[in-house]
């Protein structure tokens, strides 16, 4: 029932993640950066919060990812991403978008849409009303809780994806990620990731991790999706209250390994009709 | 011996809470970000960290109260609170203000009085030597921490919510609430609260929380200081050092509902005299 | 085999810290705040996170000890820690530099060196890339991450601290501290500590603690480390993954009491050659 190559291109992929420790440079808000840093590392990778216009262009040329989270942008930080973003696009490392809010306020919105007009995104990880806010839709999110249904933006997101050029990760109840031409469904995960902050910028995160060992833009945010999903399920076997299933979170994205990874992950992938 | 009115307005506050789901929206300081969050989402409130002058007016619109702390404040975060809470008061959206270290610099002092100067402000929530400096009281905190019991600051508490026309909670190992015609006291809570940071924080922003459904601020700030007490007290019954009891908390937030905190809470009001 | 007046002096400035409860003032990075305070906590001192140009030579002088951390170092916070660390080598506040990433951008390197030139630094610690560029060595950090071992930087560390009139304090499987006269190895630690973001950010505000009742920086900074790395056992005996080790850490830098410091401390001192 569920995609076996791709299960079996998820655990490839962490186990790169672990060999080849990519360094990946975020630029994110200031509510998650310690919990993001800490997702990185249990899965191996090699995190860094740098934010200086001095110094991004620097720190990004020897980085494997770079994550841009508008989360708590300020016009100073939204300067600082696209100075990175055009580094890591001469050197093509590739970028994961977070569209914190974007369709809240106009400053985010548009924020969110000139990081995508001036830099090429690999990938742009949201929630439904906030991709759909990407699209020039009028939809307004509840500050930064969607008011759509991930399904309700399935249509909208291919025909978004082949506009922007770039992969649309759209998270929720089951995820779905899609470049226009192919479409996946991830159904990992559990529904306390709703009262841990941070587990959707979590998620871009592991998301760039991933894009640092494996090119293919869908296949690297679908197994990702899948490996922080399947962190949740673990960490709900342990815990059932947000406390200790935060830390359970951590605790799963460092104990999986690639074995687990490729029989726990829900995957299913269709061409896009 | 407890309030048992107020007990019940404690549980039917969180009970609103978690069928509204307010949006509380939150310029608090870099140390307790992702804390504050977690315990907003923990009691069932939707958060939102928000500090750019260009959207914090377009995303209080959408608040059900404003929460503006200074703990990691500058000139130009204290002009986003001003921006912000001038909005605020133009929507009726309440505000709290969490003077955190008034008193120790000039800086953080200034910055509270020009707050509650220029801004409509529902509950301070403080410990003794912040609210006490708000009084023009020479008294100087040591850091962020209290050199004043709470009962020394009780006296004045009263007289001080009539001239500000607010509504003080004072937190410590009991906390008082008054708004200069009753003051209510909340025994509620546990010592190991002083060994997490951003517990005060959080209390601040959960009386946002509850501000959001209940506009008697009175009501509001002692009912959401009895149950985060009470989180407190159950956060101890299962851990007995900090870091277990931190995410104690969290959990203890999630898991509390309204019958629990009935019988719980530990409030007792008189008229001030 | 090891140091048992220093593992004495190390029981002994605990006792002193839980005391005299210090006030640390910390200018610091983004991602560890929340951490950096609760260990402070944990270990019995009072933390206080400032940063404003506007207060800090106001803060710190009511402090024991001066933490500059510029893991996420903008020209304005380098500004900011150039002022209170005036101030506080004025008053004979110790100062203690955390130079995260120097070495791997420009910016980080001359920050540091600058931070080093203008202001007399009681200990500096970092890990072996990181203290390695200090010296002018064109060895590259990659982020955050040291790509030397901490014996690589041993020889070079002596004369450097003789240079630099600075305590050198370098953290890795073994760590090693020297002021160019005596040289002090702690064999404390564990692994899971790499897994943790900010573990070597709260082993330098662990130090600003020990520093603010220890006036040998040698002495302090060693016996710090080796209640650090204590912590980091005791929380390997309960958790073998990250999350649940994380918030051991603090559980065990709560616990530990001066006998067990005493007991369990892990050090060898030599004169320099």
């Amino acid at each position: 029932m569920f995609d076996q190559v791709m299960a079996q291109r998820a655990a490839e992929n962490l186990k790169n993640v672990r060999e080849k420790r990519p360094l990946v440079h975020n630029i994110t808000n200031l509510v998650v950066m310690n919990f993001t840093a800490n997702a990185l590392l249990a899965c191996g990778a090699s995190p860094v919060m740098a934010h200086a216009p001095e110094e991004v262009e620097e720190m990004v040329s020897f980085a494997g990812a770079l994550v841009l989270n508008i989360g708590t942008l300020t016009p100073y930080w939204i300067t600082s991403m696209l100075k990175a973003g055009k580094r890591a696009n001469q050197l093509n490392v590739p970028i994961i978008l977070d569209p914190v809010g974007s369709g809240a306020t106009t400053l985010r919105t548009q924020s969110a849409k000139s990081l995508l007009n001036e830099l090429d995104v690999s990938v742009v990880r949201g929630n439904a009303s906030e991709v759909l806010s990407l699209a020039g839709d009028d939809s307004r999110t509840k500050g930064v809780d969607s008011i759509h249904s991930v399904e309700e933006a399935a249509d909208a997101a291919g025909q978004l994806a082949k506009e922007l050029g770039t992969t649309l990760a759209i998270t929720g109840a089951v995820d779905l990620v899609t470049d226009g031409s192919r479409v996946c469904r991830i159904s990992n995960g559990h529904e306390l990731m709703g009262y841990v902050t941070g587990t959707g910028c979590a998620a871009t995160a592991l998301i760039g991790a991933f894009l640092a060992v494996q090119a293919n833009s869908l296949e690297a945010a679908t197994t990702a999706l899948a490996y922080f999903g399947l962190a949740g399920e673990k960490a709900a076997e342990q815990a059932n209250a947000p406390g200790g299933f935060q830390l359970g979170l951590l605790d799963a994205l460092f104990r999986i390994d690639g074995e687990t990874l490729r029989k726990g992950a829900k995957i299913q992938c269709q061409r896009s009709q």
